[in-house]
């Protein structure tokens, strides 16, 4: 159990099926993301994984908005030291080409880290299509530009190819992994099903515990409980009560992990120290 | 533990991938796989999985070929009792028009079973794609026709979905899954993860326990101390022994399966009384 230790947020403040209809406080637009990381910045918080939209609002594999606000977000706050993440999500297009033209951003525009979805799963609604060669692409491509993978684990399973990978040379130590529970094709939040897979992950991983939908919540405490820290946004669950009758938005869901934190003797790590534990330069 | 119980042995007697180059035991041919069946009959085996090959040698969705065969093995000693599934694997074309056509099959050609893999999953290889509308429109299907989901389980999600599907009506119970250790991203064949599954699964399940690979031989193990029964053969695994230096056939197989629940005093079920607990008719 890792109460007492400190901790890391990674905000995933908005993914690819939000819309305004659903929840008004996701935010969409390039002004509206920078302001919920600049709010999580204020709390604390070390990470953001983004998602950008195009024009008419629906995700895009485009690394210009993507560069555009990580441009942005280094001139925030603490925004320099902000470990920024960035989708390559296959959810739109399942190919290696587009998905990787993010990992193309550089200078100030680079990402830290881009997500790496270590198998095809279903979701509720679809398949998310991740083959064993593009992962493999990916990763190679992550590791040339010297962008950490942002790996994506949803059952046991994908934590043993994380195990593959790092065999093969295609990751390197340390891995920083989110365990997303909640998925209906995936794990659930549930004690034997996350002790699977911590135990199928290899040893030294860092290790972020996110839920979907009403799952967040207990994904939280699980995170807090047993992990190096929680993954929590409007990417992964738009209400902020069991009951579904209150809203979420990004800040009250970091106000609330912090809270829980607290109680359980759990202080946030600085940015510097979890880029350290992760091997990146400041 | 189920020492001392009766259990089945569901056999897999070929599948998508195998090639005489990789082992010349592999039936691929109606006599060959025809035979092998037969053999498994006088050995006592209650269920078989069947994939069937074109002319070229490749996995096909073609109905008559399938038919053919279980037509011949109604008239094998012992072949109408014996329960007899198809695949629908996806691995070749994800689409349910080309999947389900073997589901139409009837009379003394009828399968009593078709697979349903519950979702989207990496192989070594690559990806298979079995989209959620897939997956409900086969359930239904099965049912419409009286044919028994043979479940696929490579992780605990997919025995999560197992029980989404039941909760929808598109299952009805006894429920007979598959659970499928060692994929390269699915579970492995390990204690920690099976009991993860075996949990997650809907209460009362008749479950087979299979392993890919070299997993065959461990999963063979778990199956005969914590499940109702094994899935062995060919098309999870070509060689007999841990080192690669014995090709497998199914028949030694099988008997090694027998000699191992043998020895946890475990006797094979009559093929009716496993056709009782699953609500077949015989």
């Amino acid at each position: 159990m890792q109460v007492g230790k400190p901790y890391f947020i990674n905000l995933a403040c908005t993914g690819v099926i939000p819309t305004k209809a659903m929840n008004s406080h996701v935010p969409l637009h390039y002004e509206e993301i920078l302001a919920d990381v600049a709010q999580a910045l204020a709390l604390g918080v070390q990470m953001v994984h983004l998602h950008a939209r195009d024009n008419a609002g629906i995700q895009t594999a485009d690394p210009a908005p993507y560069g555009r606000l990580v441009e942005a977000i280094r001139a925030l706050p603490g925004g320099r030291e902000l470990i920024v993440g960035v989708t390559t999500s296959g959810r739109q297009d399942a190919g290696f080409e587009s998905r990787s033209r993010v990992l193309e951003l550089d200078g100030l525009a680079k990402p830290d880290m881009a997500s790496l979805t270590l198998s095809s799963l279903n979701f509720a609604q679809s398949a998310s299509v991740n083959a064993p060669d593009t992962i493999r692409q990916l990763a190679e491509r992550m590791a040339t530009k010297g962008i950490k993978p942002e790996l994506e684990v949803f059952d046991a399973g994908m934590a043993n190819f994380a195990a593959v990978l790092l065999k093969e040379g295609l990751l390197k130590p340390p891995l920083y992994v989110n365990v997303l529970l909640g998925n209906v094709a995936g794990a659930q939040a549930d004690l034997l099903q996350l002790a699977a897979i911590l135990a199928a992950l290899p040893h030294g991983c860092i290790v972020g515990v996110a839920g979907l939908g009403r799952f967040q919540l207990a994904a939280n405490g699980l995170g807090l409980l047993a992990a190096d820290g929680v993954r929590v946004g409007l990417e992964d669950n738009l209400w902020f009560d069991q009951q579904r009758t209150v809203l979420a938005s990004n800040t009250r869901l970091i106000e609330r992990v912090i809270a829980q934190a607290h109680l359980l003797e759990r202080r946030l790590l600085s940015t510097t120290a979890i880029r350290d534990r992760l091997g990146m330069t400041s």
